[in-house]
């Protein structure tokens, strides 16, 4: 079947599309527990108050319900229809207001009309709603009745971990957050590609230690960051920050902080051979979770494979990423080069020869006897191989020097440990 | 007012322009002597016969009168109108001679027939006469006086020197030249430019400390080197050769041997932002006392900011490199430059952030507390100078890392040294 | 005489040609003793049997006869008119077979329909006939006696070797393959070429000792760096695998494993200023001994300088690439190309001023006395030279610092070391 994963990834995005998340509350914890049908996720909770390096764990805040009531009783803007009405943390109100007091806890865009804008207030106390920037036009003098049931309160930000061992202890590293409200390519896709990616994981034998996390963005990565640290810094080979990975446009790359990493590597040769037009942001464009993981003194190796980046599409922190901007085809596809590259890693290392000069390939039956021209491209392919597994280079560095997609040469990585022709060094 | 340092640059450029200089004498004097009004520049001599590395200071030259007169007593060539007139360092002479002897010491250029050339022999003693070419074909066949009251004496080459210290012993270094006769843009817009820089950094609070020469070309810098090597080469980590400074036309810049000092990258930062499309010469094209600075072995951070280079436009070395061919303007503009360099260098070093992750900058009063869309400029701009200043970055290195001049960045440099979320590592 | 040495090259070939060499056996010891007339070649032999890094040398193989008989008894395919008609190392046979069973062990190529193809089978015990498609396509039904005279056996492998001492024991290498039959570009002009720089290198004064080697190919570098691998890494600064130079096409370059050797530094210097519109391949388009040679482990600084490559024209292993398909120019300006490589690298050092600052070239009379505009191209010539030379340049990179060919500049080293304004550091 088409596309079986992407649909099934389709699937899960719409029944976690309606929670109310944010950074803390129980949106997060509802998320969580949905992910967990997929993959055994540890849920871990950090108490409000705790001093993680320069920030500190906000207040928890829960929202039960709000709206806009008009003069004559209308409810004209409703939490329950679209929980992005209200502003991200808004802290409780009931009462009554004048079209010109309420306007300045209205937001909206007057470049798109149509949509609800995606807005919050974590760290400084405030309320609001937000509004399509039409219906905003048709307001009336008058006086409205705003009511959020919310509660700021000493409670704890939620998060979600999961660690598959593998032979080593060096990890790679999956981070993605779940701290947006109804929005479907930023964020929803991004974990649920990662918990479909974990599940496939889970499947396989396993090399390396996979360390995957469903953090609020920033104030989580900075606090899983801080109570982490040593240890990420000791194991991780490479990270990936999973996010917009369902719109069906072309493919982005974010960079680490001087790109120059494992990660780097390997997601640029997949993308190269695989989305050959995919776009490559400077590390300047950066928006997420990097932000933290590539920051001085903590400087690991992630970098953002992306269909569309995030802030480069129209729809972005809008009502109008919703299901219809997102697609199974556009799942399908970030999936396969998602494990693409977790493949490549797995296989990576560096290959030395165990002979001086090239091994006498027709006595192990890799070599046509009678010679006409040229070798056949099997045999460069092992040659090549060879000459530049000489020590100095992993997987991916010699699949540049000769050309072609590291999966490509893992069946000969195989054959020629097989035949004790190399062996992996590091 | 309009280009007020260009013009006061100016006026002190035509006082000095009829003094005859040389590589020693008394017009060297004069002119360190006029330019004791602007700065203190402490005057020092080096007698005749000094060895200096594998050159020797020569005989110093003064020069009273010199002409030549044609048959009819007519005055045709007359080193008091133009002291162009004379080769630099010619020896005494009082003669009668035919038109054919004449000829073999007159200069003149075919392609300029307008224009007198500047000519000298330092180190061969002889004597000539320099002329436009039009006057030249008018020479009737006869006899010729030529006189030139001239003398080569044991005496001394001298040159001047200001050391303004600053809170490091580490130096900036400028260094300029004094041995041409009246000649605008090659040489007194050199040592105009460089008084005028020297006057405004001695109002300067200062980081560093400054080495400011007014040398003659090549044996001063010989000299100069011969008697300091050993603390330049401890202390100086930027230098600048200032010449040709004053024409109104493009940027040149001319580097260091292998480009790569801090001279170089300061000096091609503020060249790309300010003024993009200056030329950038080989130091094969090199002329001046960069062939000391950055010789092996002495290996000076010294580069060239020039308007047009030395060499690179036809009035040069010619009569026509007069006070018509600068302006104020011209002047402004390259003063303008160098400021920006001293002032970025001032503060150049390598920073470091204090905290783990970005700082929450809300809680200083730096972060907009309701997020919409993207962050604002200045909030990206703060964060993105976080990012590269990891220690290994200088403050050029960061705005070239974040794509801004590096100017720009001061004021922001401050406000985070303020808040203490950088220090300054070295 | 215009393509003296070519022509001398081109009736050695011409001598060499008839004889069917392979990779052991009496042609090649006809070959080298032939080659004895031009170099005083060592002639060395290996014992089949004996293990050479993963390879066993063959038995050897010699052949007195061979040919087809039609059913009428004509001699349709002799091996005494072209001894490429039969496959190399083919076992002796003497049997009648039908058109059918002959086919399996008839050779021809479709897109080529006049040549006879060039085929081996070394190492898998089988025997064949190679013929032009044009004539098999006239082959009728019918039984073939099928005759080959030939001996498998134990025996040797046998190569040439000369040894030219120089002032250090560092070395040249050169290489050159002689296992090929009737074929003129690829191979003869390899050996060939060899001999004559051979000759020429024997007549100078040599800096170097000089490694040349006349060996079969693969199997003989094999066994050669087996037996000589130690002093061969130890002394080689430089080698050239000599093959396909004597047709009269374009230049081609093939790199050493990573191109960054000292061959591949003097071979692309020579022919950026001789031929610049050569063409350079990539070490995946390898084909000749650089196999060995560049493998890892052995690592050795080996390239190779060609006309047209081998496998890059479609006369290549087949009777096309004949007498008619080389030429003595095409010999010749392979010659020199050669030969300024080997003069530059006699003359390759790096190289140090002895003074600080510029040297007063004037009272070495390197200088011109009077100044005007702009010293002469000699003196910058000299000065630019001096100014690289730092210790850190050889004599290649200062070339291509000052851009002119190092050939042009091994005057001025001399000149410069005479005056002792530079010494050689090593």
């Amino acid at each position: 079947m088409e596309h079986e994963t992407g649909k099934l990834m389709y699937n899960l995005t719409k029944d976690l599309f309606p929670i109310c998340r944010s950074i803390t509350g129980n949106g997060v914890r509802d998320t969580l527990k949905i992910l967990q049908t997929i993959i055994p996720l540890k849920i871990i909770e950090i108490p409000t108050g705790k001093k993680v390096f320069d920030w500190t764990i906000p207040k928890e805040w829960n929202i039960r319900d709000a709206y806009i009531l008009d003069t004559e009783g209308n409810k004209i803007v409703d939490f329950k229809k679209n929980n992005l009405h209200v502003v991200g943390y808004s802290i409780p109100i009931d009462t009554v207001l004048s079209l010109d007091e309420l306007q300045k806890h209205l937001f909206s865009i007057e470049e798109q009309p149509e949509a609800i804008p995606y807005v919050t207030s974590y760290y400084k106390e405030n309320w609001g709603f937000c509004i399509s920037h039409n219906q905003r036009q048709t307001l009336k003098k008058g006086f409205y009745k705003v009511y959020i049931d919310s509660e700021l309160k000493q409670g704890h930000l939620t998060y979600g971990e999961l660690i598959l061992p593998g032979k080593t202890t060096k990890e790679i590293f999956l981070s993605t957050y779940i701290c947006h409200p109804s929005l479907a390519n930023n964020e929803l896709s991004g974990p649920v590609l990662t918990a479909f990616l974990a599940k496939w994981i889970q499947s396989l034998p396993r090399e390396f230690t996979y360390r995957i996390i469903f953090i609020p963005e920033t104030i989580g990565s900075i606090a899983y960051l801080s109570e982490n640290l040593y240890s990420m810094k000791q194991n991780i080979v490479a990270g990936f920050n999973i996010t917009c990975v369902a719109d069906n446009k072309d493919y982005s790359f974010l960079p680490s902080r001087y790109g120059n990493t494992l990660a780097d590597k390997v997601a640029q040769h997949v993308l190269k051979w695989r989305q050959p037009n995919y776009k490559t942001y400077s590390f300047l464009e950066r928006g997420s979770d990097e932000r933290q993981y590539c920051s001085p003194g903590i400087d690991l190796p992630v970098v953002s494979i992306m269909r569309t980046k995030y802030t480069e599409y129209p729809e972005y922190h809008t009502s109008l990423d919703n299901l219809d901007f997102i697609s199974s085809e556009g799942f399908e596809g970030a999936f396969n080069i998602y494990k693409e590259c977790i493949k490549i890693l797995e296989k990576n290392a560096f290959y030395k020869t165990t002979v001086l000069g090239e091994p006498q390939l027709g006595k192990r039956g890799l070599y046509p006897s009678t010679s006409i021209k040229r070798s056949s491209d099997s045999v460069r392919t092992i040659l090549n191989f060879l000459t530049y597994a000489d020590g100095t280079n992993d997987l991916i560095d010699i699949a540049d020097f000769i050309r072609l997609p590291a999966l490509e040469l893992i069946p000969i990585v195989d054959k020629l440990i097989y035949h004790e022709l190399i062996s992996k060094i590091f």
